[in-house]
């Protein structure tokens, strides 16, 4: 059997061992369901950026430009951190450079791992069947908000310690705990999220169809991972 | 209403708002159930301390030792960090200096707030009234196990937020979770511990009656707080 862990915050990654290990980094709220929702739909690459700056910079080489802070699209950036504004397939083709306040700092603090994957419920399957064929341990590692524990990123990790468990042993305390509260609330997420504080956040910028997104299970087939290069693309 | 909010460990707790709030150290394997056994059953005040060094030194002036690092009694000191030590109540009196892995860090690193309270499972209904008491919001502050997240302690945390449904709202994210999975588990606390890591680390120590005593719920009407000086006393 391999092990999955759960890191809750990138303020705890440097607690955790990367080497050797698959790191699946989540973002539900909506950085990696973004990213999943992008490939799917024609984005040829994603490039993260930590800083709003940087990112910028990146539409003079022809990037298309996607920028969020604090749940909002920051000033100047074509696109915000939307994953709806993907479905139609506009943007196909075309290379992402992505930054938003949690989760493409997460990615950032994920170098050294043996791999990083972007995880989302839209395609919560399809990464489950790649995990499994691959030797190594798993970490989850969750963008939270601001350093903070976040509700629907556990969820997330909790619903991948489930869909593992004939291969992977969740015996670290993180990985049980929500392993155990994913097989009760599981059922019901877009309930128990909507009393969360984040949810309420997002609530209030007036994107249910995003949220709605974020939590529809297996839409697509494909694995996101990023390349040698530090580039998101499909696996 | 007022609101719980939990910190699951010492290394996040800058990201939280101490002034004005109760907070509730938790380190249920073993420092704090250790430190309620030992006020319940007479010993007149702890001083607790980060380090090793001068904790030893107080010694000298009289007090009781109790040091503890990674699950057993540090060279030189009288007492390690178990609770059952103290249930025949032969230090009655006494003064005692203490330190331990996480739950005397995880002290320190609540100086600041309003109140500080010592909590466990065997005076958890006491503690919870004494909340109730006051009008300040509470923050449950895990100890964690060197920096990561906590099965034990969290689940504490998840007991008292769901103690106080009546009184404080649990809209932060952690607190929801860990409400919900108390919900869940509680009724199997030692079985459902008995699968995480930290448990399986104790039970290679051999101190079964300590986890028994630490998962007791009830047997003590005190509540233990920090005092003006900084010694854990009865409330």
């Amino acid at each position: 059997m391999r092990h999955v862990e759960i890191c809750f915050s990138p303020e705890l990654i440097h607690l955790h061992e990367l080497t050797g290990k698959i790191v699946v980094v989540v973002d539900i709220f909506r950085a990696t369901s973004t990213m999943v929702a992008a490939i799917a739909n024609g984005v040829k690459e994603i490039l993260p950026f930590p800083d709003l700056e940087s990112c910028q910079q990146m539409q003079e080489k022809g990037f298309l430009i996607g920028g969020e802070r604090n749940g909002i699209t920051a000033p100047g950036f074509e696109m915000g951190n939307s994953p709806v504004a993907y479905l139609k397939g506009e943007f196909s083709g075309r290379s992402l450079a992505m930054t938003t306040t949690n989760g493409t700092q997460a990615i950032d603090k994920s170098r050294g791992a043996e791999q990083i994957l972007i995880g989302a419920f839209p395609n919560l399957e399809a990464t489950v069947s790649y995990i499994q064929a691959q030797d190594n341990d798993l970490l989850i590692h969750c963008a939270g908000w601001k350093g903070h524990f976040n509700l629907e990123d556990s969820l997330y990790a909790g619903a991948l310690v489930k869909a593992l468990e004939s291969t992977h042993r969740a015996e670290e305390d993180g990985a049980l705990a929500m392993g155990s509260l994913f097989e009760k609330e599981g059922h019901n997420l877009k309930g128990f999220l909507s009393q969360a504080s984040h949810a309420k956040r997002l609530q209030n910028h007036g994107i249910e169809s995003d949220i709605d997104f974020c939590l529809t299970l297996d839409l697509y087939e494909i694995v996101v991972k990023a390349d040698a290069r530090g580039f998101l693309v499909e696996a």
